[in-house]
């Protein structure tokens, strides 16, 4: 058991960005990265001069509005120090991580604030709190890590009651591992380190990394119904998750951890995914795995995305391999990714370096656009060593039948080291007046293709009527039996900070609209929050909108409970 | 695409018992089974006289209150023939297959029955059947195969408005098969054979076989939450669903045949199990796979439970093999199927007795029990030769580890053969004075063996009490992850019909409590209905039954739609 930390050493967002003031992207050591800014979205990294991080003392941030007899009566429940009312905290914790958000906040668009961080140490504490804010009628907005994009933990600004943000940071122990069943109990609070760190020291792993994993937390993976990048192998939270314990306006709601059960609706899949409206998640039960004796990533290379989709297809049919997970990236993508390699400093990097030009010459000569339509691929293989050569050779042998090569296992291991430090790149960009941002979807294998085509053509048909320059990539990033998660990153340049929003907002519009249009889902693994909320009611239809929504009334009719999110009222 | 069937060729059940007239358990080809019965249950089947084939003349069933002119709008919806309110009809859509339900319609305790069968052909039939219910104040219950054994088409005694029987068995297409996306859309109203063979014409399978699977259809399996003898391959109907329509009160529902999304609540998640509370479920859309170029059963033993589980559990946790099923009888149902062994009629047949004999008197003279504790398992292997030839040598050592012995695959291919036969053993019973039934569940691998032992023990408590001799017995029939279904069989003779519904009923909730009281969950595949209600709140918990009952409220006010199952009101 870890100790419970205090209010102040629970793990936070600065408040102006992703993560840790000590760690940002470098451009110095990537010598192709500002050619390949400067070509694509028209940003030349050499004249173009950085804004200066923003100071809070420069905004006006608005008072709480936290009477001081509610503010006494918390501190009566988790103690002086777990109730926090300061405004950078409260700036902190209004705010996920969506590019609107990230703009926000460095403009001092604050509008509406939590009035109050409230910090509980226990099960207990949350329902003191949660039956405080119901006898008061206030508002709770429960936070876990603070990474989401789609605006789920940010009041609604015309709200008149007073907000607290439930910080769940304190609980964060994993409470006990059955090694017999592999299943963990851990508290909801607990990040991902905090998880994977308690469970390797005992040889287990659950093996879900979202992007977000280090700015991320068990609960707010079970109230986001998240995916991570291991999901082929482990499945979706909604697979993991096991049993849970929720604080609920009428009680504790406890789903027992059982593997499996025919009792009606599924209890937990209303809880999955319900971004706080039901109640405030207090406790996971998770299956837990071996960490498996080798783990191997091997990279390939396909033609063009239409041959590596078809390579991917395969694997995924493929009833003798089961790979951890199976990534492909697009042309734009891969050229992406090579225009971030670093330079080499070792003689052993330089050899490397040496090889990747003669392969690429080679490839040139094939015939194969090697700048431009060139897709990697990652594949990652878990097990005994006999089980991963068996299944990297039959994957080898898969990739060449559709057209791709195979590089090994040293640019997989690069990617294994790199995959959590992409957000810093988006603040990196904004200090260029660049927006990046993500949509990701998931489609049926059969209308993927037709998906990928329609996003590159909607996103390219609102730069162009904005008279804007941008880029977009995609990747493939998990893989089911029916169909994959296609995963879009895009820039959008604006140009005054007066219509940023606007300009951002029509071309995010036009992606989530062409996914609606062919037969994708509004969010594969980001929820809804407020800003895809406009799509809510495409995705799931008006009856499926409504027992939505009567499933929210019936637990919280007066809306004390993040209201405003997933559906609206 | 198959015809539209008329009402009058839908497939369906005996009315005084399971299946088709035409098929039936006979003793006669099986030497051991009357003493084995003799032995165990005290039923002596030399002497015992076999209880006539009721006569539906001689009782007395109760009118239909369908008024005329409702009849009328009826019919100008569906059609004359699809309308049927015959006595013979409304006493097999009234009730399920379940031992209740069995000692039921064989003792004409009809008590309140439905007064009119519907047979649409269409989800815009479905519909305005539906507009008509809620316009009429009726009541509406959906009906597959009426396979169910928890009363779940069985109408609430106390009804006093006109109900309707919804019977959806001429929507029985494979409307459409998407091949690369491995999805077929499937109507409600098919039938496993329907299914299967419509399917496997084209070279596909769901793979969803539950022991019903003759009796039972697409529609119900996702509307009781089905599970099937090859689940641990290709999941729970809620993991083989990816995409539905459900004709709702508020319209249509369409959840979208999507891999995976995560925008908030499931309302698939919500429909699954609903048990027509929530609407009428039309159409399905269900992941298919290529069937397998080499299928093998193979049998193994072990000479005790314990080391069978630990054997079971050992292959459920190596990533090496992904068996099809994974399957262990306890000692008294290994026992029981020997009982049920066929009388070698060819040379080939006497040989193979004779080999079992030796192999007997081998086992006896290491110690095992072969009489009372040797449990047998099978193990289903799919794929390339190649792989199945890998499993099966990966299990075959894990089998050893734990102490048993492999017997090849003689035994597993009788096994596959025989597996939809069993519930006209029931009626054999049911014949002799003995109620035949089974309870199923489902624990974390850490609690098996203690809910195994608790439930044995408490049968035997309950029959000791009644002044009963009965006999149970048990198998392991999924594994999971976390844990695995135990699928227990027992019989209670009853001494005569006045008390035989309370001296099963003590019985029956004597070992569902154990359930309760050991971790294990109501039902792993058999609903809840009204038979297995009196645990819902026990293993959903008051919270969680609560949110369950306000869905249903919110969707049905008026509680048209099959009221009075899962929860109550």
């Amino acid at each position: 058991m870890t100790r419970t930390p205090t209010a102040a050493e629970v793990k936070r967002h600065t408040w102006w960005g992703w993560g840790s003031e000590d760690v940002s992207f470098h451009v110095d050591d990537k010598p192709a990265f500002a050619p390949f800014v400067r070509k694509q979205i028209g940003l030349d990294l050499a004249t173009s001069t950085p804004q200066p991080v923003p100071q809070l003392e420069t905004f006006d941030v608005p008072d709480s509005r936290l009477p001081a007899a509610l503010r006494q009566q918390l501190v009566g429940i988790v103690g002086e120090d777990a109730v926090v009312d300061d405004d950078e905290l409260r700036v902190v914790h209004s705010f996920g991580r969506s590019a609107t958000d990230l703009f926000r906040v460095r403009t001092g668009d604050f509008e509406r604030l939590v009035d109050a961080v409230v910090y509980p140490a226990s099960e207990e504490e949350v329902a003191a709190v949660l039956r405080l804010v119901l006898e008061k009628d206030l508002v709770l907005i429960p936070y876990g890590g603070g990474s989401c994009i789609s605006g789920s933990v940010t009041p609604d600004p015309a709200e008149q009651r007073p907000i607290l943000c439930l910080n769940m940071g304190r609980m964060r122990q994993v409470l006990e591992i059955d090694e017999t069943a592999g299943l963990a109990r851990v508290q909801a609070g607990a990040y991902g380190p905090d998880l994977e760190e308690q469970l390797s020291a005992e040889g287990w792993t659950v093996g879900h990394f979202p992007d977000s994993f280090a700015y991320s937390t068990v609960g707010g993976w079970a109230a986001t119904r998240s995916s991570g990048m291991q999901s082929d192998k482990y499945g979706d939270i909604a697979d993991i998750v096991r049993g849970l314990r929720m604080v609920h306006p009428q009680g504790t709601l406890v789903v027992r951890p059982l593997p499996s059960r025919s009792t009606g609706p599924s209890v937990q899949e209303m809880v999955i995914g319900s971004e706080g409206r039901l109640g405030v998640i207090t406790e996971v039960t998770l299956q837990v795995h071996r960490i498996a004796p080798v783990r191997q990533v091997i990279a390939y290379m396909y033609p063009d995305w239409e041959h590596g989709l078809r390579g991917m297809h395969a694997i995924a049919r493929s009833t003798e391999v089961s790979p951890t997970f199976t990534r492909l990236s697009d042309g734009p993508e891969t050229a992406f990714s090579l225009s971030m390699v670093k330079e080499p400093r070792s003689a052993k990097g330089r050899v490397t370096a040496k090889v990747q030009d003669g392969l690429f010459a080679y490839l040139r000569r094939r015939g194969w656009k090697v700048d431009s339509e060139m897709c990697i691929s990652y594949v990652c293989f878990e097990g005994t060593s006999e089980s991963v050569e068996r299944q990297k050779s039959i994957v080898k042998q898969i990739v060449k039948r559709n057209g791709g090569i195979s590089l090994g296992s040293g640019p997989g291991a690069i990617y294994d080291q790199k995959k959590f430090d992409t957000p810093y790149l988006r603040d990196f960009l904004l200090n260029h007046r660049v927006f990046g941002d993500v949509s990701d979807t998931a489609a049926p294998w059969s209308r993927l293709n037709e998906v990928h085509d329609a996003v590159y053509g909607a996103y390219r048909r609102a730069m162009e009527a904005q008279g804007l320059q941008g880029f977009m990539f995609c990747h493939m990033s998990h893989s089911y039996h029916a169909g994959a998660c296609l995963y879009f990153t895009f820039a959008v340049p604006y140009t005054d900070d007066a219509s940023a929003l606007e300009q951002y907002g029509a071309v995010k519009r036009a992606v989530q609209d062409a996914f609606q249009e062919h037969g994708a889902t509004l969010s594969h693994h980001h929820a809804v929050g407020t800003e895809h909320q406009p799509w809510i009611e495409q995705d799931a239809g008006p009856v499926g909108t409504g027992m939505v929504r009567g499933l929210f009334a019936t637990a919280d009719p007066g809306r004390n409970l993040n209201p405003g999110k997933i559906v609206s009222p």
